[in-house]
């Protein structure tokens, strides 16, 4: 995979919250360090699943400033910086690279719908050029079911042209397995990563660079055997099998809300309930979805144990 | 119209910016001066048509307060204060409250889509109470079409409970003449205030309390006709004919793309090209479009000046 700059398995990871709904720094090291142990490249910190739209732009840079006073290689991370404003995605991106870290994972500007190629190439293009360092990579986020703005086949084959070697990869939460392999097709050694785990075996195949999803909070060593695995004959039955336990793990995610089912999947598996709060606008899982999601998982990890 | 704690003519005051992308404070605020002198009971700055999403934290503040400090009285302002995170909205929202604003417009959290009421509702809860001021007064803002986070009757039913005096109106800009009289039936004393001029007069029949309307930018003095005569038998030619320019206005405001049509449009009446500068994702009016607009100007202001 070396032809692309970033290629892997990374987590969404989940931003823990203490009793006050601040970010808790602690747990959250902790998580990435296990996340890290547990198999994954790296730590696509602050997405979605981060909800780091959620944050403030203190908090934003608090976290990710906290992780890596806390040992977690800023190598290996890929902080979402992307906002509604330029000014702030620049004051966040510029943090982020000043922390040394391996990308950032970049938004659009999201407000506005129905904007044209040429207003959105030129919000890119004004951060990338206020950043202004040789050490910026930039993964573009394609994530139409949240955003609701999507990016074009032409958007991102302007923006590769217009900076080579910053603008290296997108990663495609579309949800369309024709969507993500598109992007694979069109621009072959730029890293597409799947946004969802069910895509990452065929995104794979068709030339794809690897994941950012929220499962890897929780499966990552099974998406690692696919990443591994894929392009060996002599482990396509183990990459197969791997590849139906994540779509399993998935389909468990997407029981209730997706981030607070997999916050309270967080708090079986760190054995500890502070995982199961989030921010509003989300809502923890009562008492009952709780139960019911603790219930599939542990029959999920029984079978895995037998295995 | 003295029970609505918000009543009367509100611009959504679109924004200036300089050749560097930069807001332009000085002509903002003689814009703010002329909106009032032109009729305009107060001036909602930085919201969808001001551009605000596309500023910085820090921009948005630094807005408001040149504006103040150039002498715009802050008891006629209604800033936009809402973000996507609670820890910027309450910065945002303190601020605004401390400079004297008459109150807020606030947006929901609108980044994540499908959010409960429940969720609405504690986002909306947790920026009140951390804001924590008895001057606060908040103008929730129904903006499905762009923001696609709608506010349900019963949220704002349980707003106006919780917060009584606090949550003293919305803005609705749904673009849905049912939605906006529903919010007036359902609540009344209640400032429901139209996002669209076309719906200013039913609004205002049905018992709103006015508008806020990106139009206002340019004819602040025909909605004034409508506001001050609506309920007088003697005005009834006057005001439907007022109301019928607004709608030719309207018509003219969304002949392209609406905000760079507008701001355009105020280039020509301000005689000031750098009003037709916009920020992406928005993308100014090209020559064409933009001499095709200023002649249907002239269209309409001969026709009213024979009038």
């Amino acid at each position: 995979m070396s032809r692309h700059v970033i290629s892997g398995v990374f987590c969404a990871a989940a931003t823990p919250i203490d009793a006050d709904g601040a970010p808790a720094h602690g747990p959250f090291a902790a998580h990435c360090k296990a996340l890290l142990d547990e198999g994954c490249h790296g730590i696509a910190l602050l997405g979605s699943t981060g909800e780091a739209n959620s944050f403030g732009i203190g908090e934003r840079k608090a976290i990710l400033e906290g992780a890596v006073a806390a040992g977690v290689p800023a190598g290996a991370l890929l902080p979402g910086t992307g906002t509604c404003a330029i000014a702030d995605t620049v004051e966040l991106t510029r943090h982020a690279v000043d922390l040394g870290v391996k990308g950032v994972v970049l938004l659009p500007p999201f407000y506005y719908k129905g904007m044209s190629d040429e207003g959105l190439f030129q919000a890119y293009a004004k951060v990338i050029e206020a950043v202004g360092s040789d050490r910026l990579r930039v993964v573009l986020y394609h994530i139409p079911p949240i955003a609701n703005v999507p990016l074009s086949l032409d958007l991102v084959a302007r923006l590769i042209e217009a900076f080579p070697g910053i603008v290296v990869g997108i990663k495609d939460s579309s949800g369309k397995i024709d969507s993500i392999t598109g992007f694979a097709t069109a621009f072959p050694g730029f890293s597409v990563l799947a946004g969802a785990d069910p895509f990452m075996l065929p995104l794979l195949r068709a030339g794809g660079a690897g994941c950012i999803t929220s499962s890897s909070n929780l499966i990552a060593r099974h998406l690692r055997i696919v990443f591994d695995g894929w392009d060996k004959a002599d482990r396509a039955a183990a990459v197969e099998a791997a590849q139906g336990r994540i779509n399993l793990w998935r389909d468990l995610s997407n029981a209730y809300v997706q981030l607070p089912t997999v916050k309270a999947m967080l708090a079986r598996r760190r054995d500890d309930m502070g995982w199961s709060r989030v921010r509003p606008p989300f809502v923890a899982l009562d008492q009952d979805e709780l139960a019911a999601v603790w219930k599939r998982m542990a029959d999920l990890e029984a079978t895995e144990a037998g295995a």
